[in-house]
């Protein structure tokens, strides 16, 4: 074993993740060497405008505008993108490895879309891609289901893996905001961009859950199998409500393998108040992982920022470092992925939350009770103490349902004369 | 690279976790084939007695209660040390490394007592030591310390990483059971030893927090530096007045590192609740890490275990595997460990909770107020509001305050006539 005295580093991109990873390089320097026995050293940065002023100084680095000047440099061994998009970067990461370089990246896009294909190239080109900063920011997320975990059958994982939605959350039920109000602090504080859509419409966090699934279950997975629902309908009333009841409602990723397939979702959920993932408050993340011997784990942190998110990078560097110190090619073995099928959302089994406004006459909640009792749905939780102009609202919680015999209940019960309207409806997660 | 069909285990112990380790490589073989590309056998196993009744099926598995017959068996590559005690483990493990084998072991006394030791001999050897299952059964703490978190300056480490003694104070808490009744209760659940003081007294979380502490701060730890309080003292009393005061009681193992040393404690502690380490419930363990770069995160699962600690030690197996195949002999350096200057305790800043009981008469609380201001010590939070026959209860939060001129005040508070006793005194931590 011959260890390499320098190892030279080529960035694509320096926007925030990038610098952040710059800044964590330079400051912890000394720390890096005693681990490794190698000086790492960032040489060159792919930018889009040299004139730019940077944040962080980067004495040292050579920008440039022309990503060959990077990516074919024979003095680089590991590739670090942090630009995002796919298009380009999928392009520039191809390049790398067929220039027998490491990759590391943080761009969860590209990993959830294009992540088997590029680590088959990887493998073809004896090199890998390393991408625990693609999900969760700095919080161990990727290394702990493909290393630490490994022994395990992963039953499920379940997360709170956007911050955004969860800041909004979070200040919707600690400080009694609406949505908008709670969106437009988010945007202000920049955890919210100003199309907030992809967040709030659960794509995000789909994207992330893409990649932890295929991972936790050893299986390819597609985007599109992912179920999603939105934040944006849940009102101060429903979080109120779900308090009354025990819970708190958090925007979860959850993946599970059971007998029939994987079943992969994304959606608002009343999580019972004493479930570890209850109080993960604001902008931080967490992943509740559930194997059958190491029983239930949670990780939890900062999912994003220039820091934490930097944080991940170097640990990746640092593993890449000794994977050529130690003249390894490839890790754990996680591009032989058959594609396991996936359990349609309708035989899903779940408990549901159900709020609605109804005439406040007799025999309304009797009418609605009988609706779930001819589908064979028992109900759990009934609150029904608020009354405004002669109409009552009813929230109610169900037992464990499928959801095709749950929304043919529900039908049933939006077609009664005595019903104003389903105001709205969420899953139930059971107590952890 | 040429990769191993198949590699060998020997271990040493058959007990609970050995057990645990066997099911796991039983149940889950197929799997652990797909992410290594080689079989994994426990092939041998040390026991004491052979006639002694197993949990678990060790067809294959060849009994005996010759050492050597693992130790020297040249077709075993890795040994698996599961039988506890510092002696025999100790040689065994010398024995093994110097044989050329790798060594998983869950052993936290050796670990913390004779780690540095075993990991020079290991790297003589060109072999290495993997401890994953010594501190908090399966949830992943040694592997992100050495891995996930390396690119960070470490700032402190916190923990709830006894087991026992958080069941106990979570029982007097949520039952307002007192201190006896919930260690019996623990004892009748297996969640405490018949002898409970390793645990009760903080010993059992020091030699845990030994061996984060050494990877965390990349210094030799010694036990002896750390300061140690148990949780005999608090009463119910305490933790509801905590309770008042928005804090719950845990047993906090906590290394923080400043620019004059380490400082290493266990003690009780007050957590504001809305501390994600104030959620830690029963039996559950958590290390509350804080980065320079990724800021705070946090680690929570089952801290013991037959399956749990199995998981954590197939984790390690599995690394091994890896290291094998492609023939490297040692991780991340971890045993070029300098030893670093440890804060005296009475230099400690913190804030401090304290219960006294006084005479109900005017001027008491004057009396005390004064003997704090004398040393500068301002009150955070003041309580008073219990009386049983004339004797009045007094409960304060002072503001940071270091160890020494704490315990000064105190020192004049104890000797005023009015004051009957001091009841409880416990150090609280800052907001998360």
């Amino acid at each position: 074993m011959s260890k390499r005295q320098v190892i030279n580093i080529g960035l694509l991109g320096l926007g925030t993740v990038g610098s952040g990873t710059l800044q964590i390089i330079q400051n912890n320097h000394d720390e890096i060497y005693k681990k490794t026995g190698t000086q790492i050293r960032i040489t060159k940065a792919l930018v889009r405008d040299l004139s730019r002023a940077r944040s962080v100084s980067h004495e040292g680095v050579e920008l440039t505008t022309d990503p060959a000047a990077v990516l074919n440099d024979p003095d680089i061994d590991i590739i670090v993108e942090v630009m995002g998009g796919t298009t380009l970067a999928k392009d520039f990461i191809t390049t790398a490895l067929k220039n027998g370089k490491y990759v590391v990246t943080a761009n969860k896009d590209l990993m959830a879309q294009h992540g088997v294909e590029l680590l088959n190239i990887a493998k073809q080109c004896q090199r890998n891609i390393y991408y625990e900063a693609s999900v969760g920011g700095g919080i161990p997320l990727i290394r702990p289901l493909k290393h630490c975990l490994a022994g395990n059958k992963i039953k499920s994982v379940m997360g709170i893996i956007n911050g955004t939605t969860n800041y909004i959350l979070t200040q919707m039920t600690n400080e009694a905001k609406d949505f908008a109000e709670a969106l437009a602090e988010a945007q202000a504080k920049g955890f919210a961009e100003q199309d907030p859509s992809s967040d709030v419409e659960g794509k995000d966090a789909a994207f992330k859950l893409a990649i932890l699934a295929s991972l936790a279950f050893n299986s390819k997975v597609n985007i599109a199998d992912i179920y999603t629902e939105s934040i944006t309908e849940i009102s101060v009333r429903d979080i109120m409500y779900a308090e009354e009841l025990g819970f708190v409602i958090k925007l979860l990723a959850i993946g599970e393998e059971s007998n029939t397939g994987l079943s992969l979702r994304v959606h608002p959920t009343l999580v019972p108040k004493d479930h570890p993932l209850a109080s993960v408050q604001n902008e931080f993340n967490a992943l509740y992982v559930e194997g059958d011997a190491v029983g239930e784990v949670m990780f939890y942190g900062r999912g994003a920022g220039a820091l934490p998110t930097g944080s991940a990078i170097v640990a990746d560097i640092i593993e890449v470092v000794r994977n050529i110190n130690h003249e390894i090619e490839n890790g754990i073995i996680e591009t032989t992925f058959p594609e396991k099928p996936i359990v349609p959302m309708k035989d899903r089994i779940s408990r549901f939350y159900v709020r609605m406004k109804a005439k406040d006459e007799p025999g309304v909640f009797g009418s609605v009770a009988t609706a779930f009792g001819e589908e064979q749905i028992s109900l759990d939780m009934i609150l029904q103490n608020r009354r405004d102009y002669n109409v009552a609202e009813i929230v109610l919680v169900t037992h464990d349902v499928s959801e095709e015999r749950f929304y043919r209940a529900l039908d049933k019960i939006e077609k009664l004369g005595s019903i104003r309207n389903l105001s709205n409806v969420m899953r139930v997660l059971e107590r952890g």
